[in-house]
């Protein structure tokens, strides 16, 4: 087994005790038979990483049980709180993706899913959670194009190269980028269902891109359903550091699905609510007053920012 | 750690092999320092408990994640399996409680919460799963009345006592039944509104008890949700084991939640879906032929059965 779930639990430094004592060799006996007789019920399934899923997936949960001693309350409390996730969900919020972000489980996973690549010239950019704000079909934008389409937010210009592993420019992957406006909402969140902060455009012959987008602020995932409630009783910010979003797909590459965060923004000290932050995601954001001439030869009579990101994918096999 | 994701896993016998490959010392310390920064978000949680609950999912969650190196697909299909439990889950259906039941979690959160009482004269009765189709104020009878209400099925008498664990008689214990009828159906599940196949009696000065029932038929769980769709798709059934429902409470004795299984029921040998069998329960129901004389002195036109359950209360303070 690769658990011990009669262990004594609260041992670790910086883990509150545990109020559960030990449990009888003859209690721990009974237990394990059960976690056993769940395994082997899964016996007969014909495809057999499914088998293994549940057989994991068994043996994890009854470890848990065993562990914490889980009461009968505390078991119906975890009913509840499944039943008004399930409810709030819907086409527009997604309450079982903010638990796996608050849980950790959705950056877990994308870590298992994107190791690094031994041995590579130049690393591949790191990648992060999906979040539930990526919509397909976003415009298409020229590069140097804006993708705010009327959202609210200090104009900032994005611009960077991408590249392989081996350094050579990727030309023609697709950028999509998505962002929230000034007061923390995505297109998807407003009533009038208008598209904005979000579009698509392509790298050029050389690998490079740019296009106008918002200086990200931060703000909190919606925290009004069940996982609020959880990251409240719990004394955890329900605020993600400030970020843009990006997801670049070309040819013979792995999708890369990350953000960019912003260099001095406190919530990243604080704690991104959905642990995305990964330090080589951290970008330096120079503001630029006023009448500064633009990239693009214009000149703004707002103050607006400027930052690079260069990308780099990792190869589709590795 | 109690736990140790990195093992090789599917090294188990009876275990379906892992399709995963072991991971570079690098990427393991990556995915250690992701679970170790979520599990420490929870330390300003104010209610230890809470605190150390939260803690240990965490941990359990992400070694799942990590030992099966689940892939964003999987992920996907989590997501989407505990979206539609949500959605199909009303005040008549409880997909979360048959999932629970169906991974063995209930009857695990029953175990170690109902440890045996050592060194007792007398064995308290094993509980089992409580099951999502008990409903409060079902109507009184009297010792000996018949709970059937119109409910479908053959007569089944069932005599027992109700002692405490030094062997004494509990006069007064309340004692909740439940059944399906005949077809598997409880009358939840009737579209009428109206109460069968349940009641409440007390037992006697001598903390006996008796009532007429129906004799218990195997039934499936619901299973036009995503939990049979599991079972189906991993080959298990979705069928119970033939049982009679029993909660048990009277002053200064644990609250028992239990069933009476049918021996001889072919299910028992296939496999209760949720675990529930133990073979303290499994009862002998003895079959009388039409125009037997019942125990209350009346003559049935058709075959009737009879059983007896003792049931023996372990003290509140266990």
């Amino acid at each position: 087994m690769t658990t011990n779930p009669t262990a004594a639990p609260g041992t670790e430094p910086g883990h509150a005790p545990s109020p559960a004592p030990p449990v009888s060799p003859e209690q721990a006996a009974i237990e394990q038979a059960l976690t056993d007789q769940v395994v082997a019920s899964f016996a007969g399934a014909p495809d057999p990483r499914l088998r293994y899923l549940m057989e994991a997936l068994t043996r994890h949960l009854h470890a848990f049980i065993r562990e914490v001693r889980l009461t009968e309350d505390e078991w119906n409390t975890g009913i509840e709180f499944l039943t008004a996730a399930g409810h709030i969900t819907d086409d527009r919020r997604q309450e079982f993706i903010l638990l796996s972000d608050v849980l950790g489980a959705s950056m877990q996973t994308i870590a298992v899913n994107n190791e690094a690549v031994p041995g590579a010239a130049h690393p591949a950019t790191e990648a992060t959670v999906f979040g539930p704000f990526f919509v397909n079909d976003a415009p298409e934008i020229p590069s140097g194009g804006d993708i705010a389409g009327g959202a609210h937010g200090q104009p900032c210009w994005v611009e960077g190269t991408v590249t392989d592993t081996d350094g050579n420019p990727v030309p023609g992957a697709r950028i999509e980028v998505w962002e929230a406006d000034d007061e923390g909402f995505y297109d998807v969140q407003y009533t009038d269902g208008r598209v904005a902060g979000r579009a698509h455009l392509f790298s050029d012959s050389e690998g490079k891109y740019a296009f106008w987008g918002l200086t990200p602020t931060p703000y909190p995932i919606p925290h009004d359903g069940p996982v609020g409630k959880m990251l409240a009783a719990t004394g955890r910010s329900p605020v993600r550091a400030s970020h843009l979003h990006f997801m670049v797909t070309a040819p013979g590459q792995r999708t890369l699905v990350t953000h960019i965060f912003v260099n001095g923004d406190p919530q990243i000290e604080i704690g991104d609510s959905v642990f995305g932050v990964k330090d080589s995601l951290i970008k330096d954001f120079h503001h630029q007053p006023a009448g500064t001439p633009t990239p693009d030869g214009r000149t703004l009579d707002t103050g607006w920012a400027r930052t690079t990101f260069n990308i780099v994918l990792a190869p589709a096999d590795a």
